[in-house]
């Protein structure tokens, strides 16, 4: 019988399937002709996408048409203010980066500190709108083009964002936002509004700049509802739909789930010391057998291990090495300790970079947030 | 049997019957020992409080002890811009004006060009921020002090206005939408967190100044439920509740209901032409008998005639004289013809006059909508 899973904005339970997800949602899978025209754009394949961290798309395909005839597109993603920043987050970040790289596209950073306030009982306004500033060190310190980049706050830029989200708005009833978002009555006005927003940015350059430009949106797939009313919306107001492309979750180091910060032993934050981001790494749940003399003999299972898995998102860029941790798992050669270990460190490591111009991102906030 | 009428911000029809209404609403009538207080301060009572137009209200005494121990209030109405201002619109402006210039109060002037946009089907949202300064002109052509007035747009001041929108929201449910709005499935998601952006101004000065200040509403009865949820959140945000004073609607020139823009051969807008509204008051319904020769002999119905509300709501200012119109048109002896002549003159004098302080509200609207 196959396990259940749950993927929604909200919620992410389960072992995930990812293939049946592209069935229920409804997107596509980046297949091999896809991977060789990004190739050739990009020069070499990114490592997210050599290993299916980034699988499925919608409409990408027409995103690169437009490209090659000429075309710009630009990038539109964001992130929920309602804490520090974990690992986990960073993965759509740098990716993003690398798209403005190839494709020299501007992105649209969207801070919903007023979703955040919404619809999280305990967060006040100034919390959600404290961690705006915070994130978006982390976000600069991806490495962005300052000129080629804006991020914003939903409550700071409401003046313009509010005019596009009411022209959105009158498109949506609530029968369909309940259907889409699983609003109920007990819902406050202001989350149920709140997708219009979400929606803003999908064509706020258009509106900015006064022309029809192409929107691609990288984010986790279970983001992938909230774009779905603005793709039916789009043509009613004269632009294009928007184009995303989809990543999987970055597993967390407990048994099970993405990573959360809401279970914050089972996250590395961007904010965590390098001492302990390394105990957390020491004590995360691994593939390995119940004892090292079992593991020596049967061998681990790298496929469920939170350790293998922090290799393949993010701390082991040669795909040979990869390999190799895989297989001497699997045939009981590399002690879980040992391989813990070097992660560790590797952690420990790009923490103090991190770190470093995430401190250096507080001298320049102001050439990615004051744009007007 | 008592005759059907319904009030909802939406809808006024059959005739009202204001005692009803005052118990319905759970408001107050403004008795004797309250227009006593007003008295004291005004020096003499407004045309509006002596004829009962303005009727009801919700801590009006509350304002007054506050403002008798020193502490000031502002006022707060607006109007919804989706056409030409009628003469109807005037009645709460004029009354606001007179309230301006009696406690020295200032003015907060919402023009929900979102709202106009968001529940009308056929109406952009050009189209209603281009009638927010149309009707900016009416609004400053009644006079208001530019010092002491500030008018804004929804859609334009959202920068402000969402913050603080969003915090009232978190506070209503879509449950308590429904009850207090009538909501249903069928409602678009601007539609339902516009209530949140109307409760704005209740706290937009207390928020701008950072220190609690009483605010009160002089608007239609109508209106009244709009703030019945801000009354309930006020007190959670730390605010004050909004009082209110409310007026009664002025009748169109047709046969019942109050002046709606929908009939504009009903309404006399303060953008005819003379001749026009002239003629419009020439055609208008009256308490007259069927012929001049059944009217000398039975005599009229000032009750019910418009014309006679007309020169009750505006265009008779002696009181002496209005009760003469009243007993000689009773009597048989004030012909309809006659009445509606002299009328429709001093309509033709206001217009011309007001006309030309909207022309001259064209040069200082920018000291008026222009604060930040």
């Amino acid at each position: 019988m196959p396990k259940k899973f749950v993927v929604t904005p909200w919620e992410v339970k389960g072992e995930v399937d990812y293939d049946k997800l592209i069935k229920e949602f409804g997107t596509k899978k980046i297949d091999d002709a896809l991977l060789e025209r990004i190739e050739k754009h990009a020069g070499e394949l990114h490592l997210y996408l050599k290993r299916g961290i980034f699988f499925s798309h919608r409409d990408f395909d027409w995103i690169l048409d437009k490209y090659e005839k000429g075309e710009k597109f630009y990038l539109y993603t964001g992130r929920g203010p309602s804490g520090n920043t974990h690992i986990g987050h960073l993965v759509p970040w740098i990716f993003t980066k690398h798209l403005q790289d190839v494709f020299g596209a501007e992105l649209y950073f969207q801070m919903t500190d007023d979703e955040k306030f919404l619809f999280k009982r305990d967060i006040d306004l100034k919390t959600s709108m404290g961690f705006t500033y915070k994130n978006a060190l982390d976000v600069i310190a991806c490495g962005f083009d300052p000129k080629k980049t804006f991020i914003f706050s939903d409550i700071e830029y409401a003046k313009t964002l509010y005019k596009i989200g009411v022209q959105v708005a009158k498109h949506i009833t609530f029968s369909t936002a309940k259907a889409v978002f699983g609003f109920t009555n007990e819902n406050n006005i202001g989350t149920i509004f709140f997708p219009a927003i979400q929606a803003a940015p999908c064509f706020l350059p258009s509106v900015l700049k006064g022309k029809n430009i192409p929107c691609l949106i990288p984010a986790a797939i279970d983001q992938d509802p909230y774009w779905r009313p603005s793709r039916d919306v789009a043509p009613k107001l004269g632009f294009y739909k928007p184009a995303q492309i989809h990543c999987k979750f970055i597993p967390g180091l407990g048994k099970g789930g993405k990573m959360s910060a809401s279970e914050p032993e089972t996250c590395i934050f961007t904010t965590d010391s390098p001492e302990v981001a390394g105990k957390k790494v020491m004590n995360a749940f691994t593939g390995g057998a119940g004892t090292v003399k079992e593991h020596k003999e049967k061998g681990g299972e790298p496929e469920i291990c939170t350790i293998y898995n922090y290799y393949r998102f993010f701390f082991e860029g040669a795909d040979k090495r990869l390999e190799e941790v895989f297989h001497a798992c699997k045939r009981g050669e590399l002690i879980c300790g040992e391989c813990k270990g070097v992660l560790a460190e590797r952690v420990k490591k790009f923490l103090t970079e991190h770190q470093k111009k995430r401190e250096k991102a507080k001298d320049v906030i102001q050439d990615f947030m004051l744009k007007d």
